[in-house]
């Protein structure tokens, strides 16, 4: 049984996320996606609002569940007896960073983690483009779902007649 | 007609940006400066204090023009009439990010992003180095014009004082 | 007149060339397709062979116009009266040595070059790669136009035959 | 059944790609070492020599079995039925060529390339750089096992005795 | 007699800051360690349990001594008669940015920096990282030493409780 | 007694090179250039021709000194009781090889590598780049010395004669 963790912010699911964790779904019997809980840095949306996004776009993948976790990813992989974190890689840039956590990760309980690229036509979307985007007015209608694109709509209209 | 942006923070405008502007407006029939009124991030300079060292900065270039914008880059470029965006890049590293945002307007509204190589002799000098000197009391002559040197000297000589 | 040259060994063209050819050709008044001749390096192609391909791929493109040149591309812009190279850029590190190529150009004859950025769904077709795909009888038909499908397909099997 | 390979010229093979071997097989069910026949590069040993160190390096893991190709590595995988390429990524230099390879192989054949970390402990091992410190008498025991060594001592003295 | 410095944050000081700490002093007549004082950016450590820590860590290098700085470093540099600044460099990312300081540093005072590759069994552990690994209750007893790992404990035993 | 080596291939030095070279002999009592005689790899110039070059171009620097090696470099340093290997540094994209064989030294004879960041304005001087445009005639006055330059001349027109 070989488990695998796609830790993230998710802030929200993007279609780039979304390739990440369909493609890891064909490689592993189980994928968790783990949705982290920041204290310190306040998102766009809230955990269950992030967490509903998710469940929602990940509802035809009977091999995937999307869990909130707080406290060391390293933790939360030998809690669910995860053996792998996979991350999906967009730029060179990224992974000097992405590296650090790794080895940290390995270190911490021997959790490997295995680095996806990203598919092409997906490399520019990041969750903060995508709502800098949304928050201007813009089509965001190919980097998310219709289901996370009617939930942006719904915060940035909000936020203007507030 | 070619018309071009150079959008960016310029708090405050650098010998940098100002190499670009210049030999942007070599190359171009039109070249917009245009800053970028962000709300959620304070500068040193407010919006007309930036706008002013701008345009004294660009007063001998008679195919340049400063404005601000607020929303989407892609929006204001369509609105401008104008098919190019240049930026500078001095670094590597500060592509992959630039990148980014270059596949984001293309596909927004079509708008092309160049990018310049900046001059090598300018290639140290950030707008956030340059108040860091400023204000730890160095001299920045070389990093930017008198007249912006003169308005950086009020600033902290103001903010020593208060 | 804004003349722009797009330079490359061209060895064959693919479709990543023909993005940032076509692309320029709307930005440019004119665009010259300039191919290295390098003595030192043979190519799969010969010089006539990659002339005529790059010509019948650019044949709808009124305004651009391909070319061969050998000794420094500074001076083959200086003596076509091209004021702009234009280099296609994948990745963050290819960079740092156009970077110095640039650098060098503008110093020896006042020539600015502009990096596009490529499409990302031609960011992973290098010609190398190419021809290491046809070599192998893999399928180039999504990276190359049909004429340099064909012209590819001759070589690898006149060099079976051989 | 999850099957990957780890591809690579092995020449000789290094204890920074047993790492990455031994690693992939406690995550995978069965890993193949796939050794590039490359008629173009000629290598410090030849095949039969490199195919030999990888089953003496690999004598001890009953899941992995060391094969070599010529061609295109995504043919290679579709004929073993392997779904997975496993990189061993030093630095983020090597990532960008490595990139454009995994976008390649998963377009030819739906293979995935996942990217494996390096130990930090053998980040600067690489096969040329172990070739160069043999060669000048330098002392290669941490980089390669004492049967890689004692073939590397073979070549030299062979080479320093014509 | 040649001075070197060696400054940073030391929030708190790492087993990766005292390996360049004491190759460091190995290699020049005086070294100090500098400790910034920023005001804009709050730390875990207060600035003198930075200093204790350093102090503890680097009691047996005679030849170092600690000291703290606010300002200019190319200032501090000057004042101390310290021709050479020591930068630890890890990863290839970290270049560009430290690049920028160490030219507006030669500019600002003719003050040379040198870049000292980190030892790879440390490259995966910044101030940060272990901060967040303490803060979730995981190891860090190879990270720092066991003083600040007490430290450390104090700290978020406090938080924990509060 | 402070024993710097400034390790290249010289082929030949440029103003980039003694850039590094004039600033090390600043701060170490002691620094050698030294040449690596790579039988592998022929140069435009050969042995005698890069030291003769090299000794006129440091003839002022009394504390520098020239001299040529084969095999490891470690092996030189410590035959020669030199504790510093000296690079100069331009790019990122030049770190992560040079950081490999920084390390491979430190672990071969604990000689320490440090990296001087080059002068921007010499950033984008190569000896491959400055010998393709004296092969191509174009002006390399401000890359090399006078001396240096004469000898690109006479290299270049023998080769056109022959």
């Amino acid at each position: 049984m070989r488990r695998a963790v796609c830790p993230g912010s998710f802030d929200p699911v993007t279609r780039g996320h979304l390739d990440i964790i369909g493609r890891s779904a064909k490689l592993f019997d189980e994928v968790i996606v783990a949705v982290l809980m920041n204290q310190a840095k306040m998102g766009l949306f809230d955990l269950d609002e992030r967490l509903e996004m998710l469940n929602e776009a990940t509802k035809e993948l009977p091999n995937v569940r999307v869990e909130s976790f707080q406290g060391l990813l390293a933790d939360f992989c030998r809690d669910q007896g995860a053996q792998i974190v996979i991350k999906g890689l967009r730029v060179a840039s990224d992974f000097d960073y992405e590296l650090q956590m790794a080895q940290m990760n390995i270190h911490l309980s021997s959790v490997e983690t295995l680095f996806m690229p990203t598919n092409p036509i997906y490399s520019f979307i990041a969750s903060s483009l995508v709502k800098e985007v949304a928050k201007g007015g813009g089509d965001v209608s190919t980097y998310v779902t219709e289901f996370v694109e009617r939930r942006l709509g719904e915060k940035f209209r909000a936020a203007r007649a507030a």
